[in-house]
């Protein structure tokens, strides 16, 4: 894509970045950006890419529904608006690739939601978290969704009650985000990350992605009737046997595409 | 209400602070004290208080539940205590106003529950927490609850089997409580948090918090498709256009009442 | 039992150690160390032992299922090598004992997630905490389920996907364990929280930790209906009266076996 696009997709090596590219909309999310968004998501997991960088250019990392989309917009609209950008974030948790959010700035209300959705994120240590709606008219109900399935209730209240910014220490601290680290080092700290997590087989890893997060939400007793099924079938295939096989035989395994 | 009361509730400004009042009895929760809690609760929910600090007066936060009132009692008269316990517990949830514990001493078995209950919560530094019925002969069942929906497992498991006191810097770091702050500080943080959390539009808020307490226990898919409907509906109310419409104006917000 | 065998059980005073003893296999969990596992705190559950201790000798804390088990074998085999497994996760969970597991080197998948499965644990410094199927060929589907249930999400999906060691410091951080010690001071740690978690009266201690595993996966709403229910018919025990009266009465208790 030329430089002049919304959404920037470059591959490098294993890895593919999708990059925000609205600097000057705050890369805010309206309708069509979503759109695209999950078009390139979904344009990426079709390839042999190995992880996926989620990144943004220019001040923010995004500050979320653009208000001009939603000012005088009808309940259908607004509706419409957020079953898209849900779709977004299930998109993310569905590609067979790992995604790891590359936090540079702020990230704000749905922007927040974006960056908690992927599988992994870093953030730059002077970036921030909101969801601002605490402190407006329309409450960041969304938002609260991946926030609140990814740190403590009396963390997720504050967040949500107040809308201020949390700090990039912060929320590593809370588990929002996995690591802050210096700004100069977040390209570093991201890639670093990416590669500890596409080691082994890619298709090993995609069924393993996807069994992740069919158990998170599951009781204990649910999770494990759930996951003894994935691991014994999956222990049959080639992926699986090749792993132990280079084990035993102390050699370097060679996966399966 | 005088001085004497069990229960005081002062206004002052925007906020209402409810004061357990019966030091010499530690702020123990019998079934006409938590009557009399509910109570006040729901006359507060009734006013126009952007926001309610939970505090107490004497030695201790509160003790939890009066051993006098519990020693040969029925099973009958049991349930009875514990389900009007519950009871407040779920009215500090339910009232459209932000609350906030402001725990200056220790808070045990349900007074425990109680701090862990408030939408929010600060510590004084010398504060603890505890579950003590793991070192006795009635385990704390029901202070459980509100306790392992605010902290990992392992760290619900140490309080319940231990029954030991949690220091407040410890409660603040699993998540129990939002802060932990010196003693001489309580009271400026605990209205430093409330009026950080009572900003934007009562409404937005109240409505804000129904929805936050009605998505935290579903699963994310749940939580989406409820999130999605409450968040689309209230885009339409008069705080959501008022909202956006002062950010896009870029002048001050007039909430309406 | 003799030096020789696989599984140690001994006891001394109130608590019984229970040692994984195969240090050349590196404690690798084959079907039928899992079951004499689940056999010895089976035998320990029926004893008056307070609480339980899950150790092991050599260089790791166990390394998980032996691969050599599961080169070649048939789905059906794996599936009941799982099954078998997870029998043991549910065991320790349900036995009315403490127990507390003393991680003193590596523990790597399904030894990670005997590790997470104990009510308690505590590591030493050097140990270590992996899922390594995640940078092979079979992903670590079962030992997620542990893991999952006892850290948050972006934490558990970072071990899952990376399969990486995450250090003591850092699981006792995210609360993967409670305690991460110096190595010369684990067995003082292990015995102080063991101690600690077997205070009071042991039947209402064995009450209180199966209706904690019982109200764990709960909602909120759900949690209370439970916890009432048993708390409220606990009172009547005569363990709870005696406490109570212990307590009203100022002088030491005296728990009912």
């Amino acid at each position: 894509m030329s430089e002049a696009s919304d959404v920037l997709v470059e591959r490098d090596g294993a890895f593919t970045t999708i990059t925000m590219n609205r600097p000057r909309r705050r890369n805010a999310l309206s309708r069509e950006f979503l759109i695209q968004l999950t078009g390139a998501f979904r344009e990426v997991a079709a390839t042999d890419a190995r992880g996926i960088v989620l990144a943004a250019n220019g001040p923010v990392f995004s500050a979320g529904h653009d208000f001009a989309d939603v000012a005088g917009a009808s309940h259908a609209d607004v509706r419409d608006l957020l079953r898209t950008c849900t779709e977004l974030m299930r998109t993310i948790q569905s590609v067979p690739q790992v995604v790891v959010a590359r936090v540079h700035a702020l990230a704000t209300a749905a922007g927040c939601q974006l960056a908690a959705s992927c599988d992994l994120a870093v953030a730059a240590e002077s970036a921030g978290f909101a969801a601002p709606g605490g402190k407006g008219g329309w409450f960041c109900h969304t938002p609260l969704v991946a926030i609140a399935h990814n740190v403590g209730r009396k963390r997720a209240a504050e967040m949500a009650l107040t809308g201020e910014v949390v700090d990039a220490a912060t929320a590593a601290d809370w588990g929002l985000v996995n690591y802050a680290v210096p700004d100069d080092d977040l390209d570093k700290a991201v890639i670093g990350l990416l590669q500890r997590a596409t080691q082994g087989s890619p298709r090993s890893k995609a069924l393993g992605k996807q069994a992740m997060y069919a158990q998170f939400d599951r009781t204990e007793e649910d999770s494990y009737a759930y996951a003894i099924e994935v691991m014994a079938a999956s222990s049959q295939t080639p992926e699986a046997q090749e792993g132990i096989g280079a084990f035993l035989e102390k050699r370097r395994p060679d996966w399966p595409a």
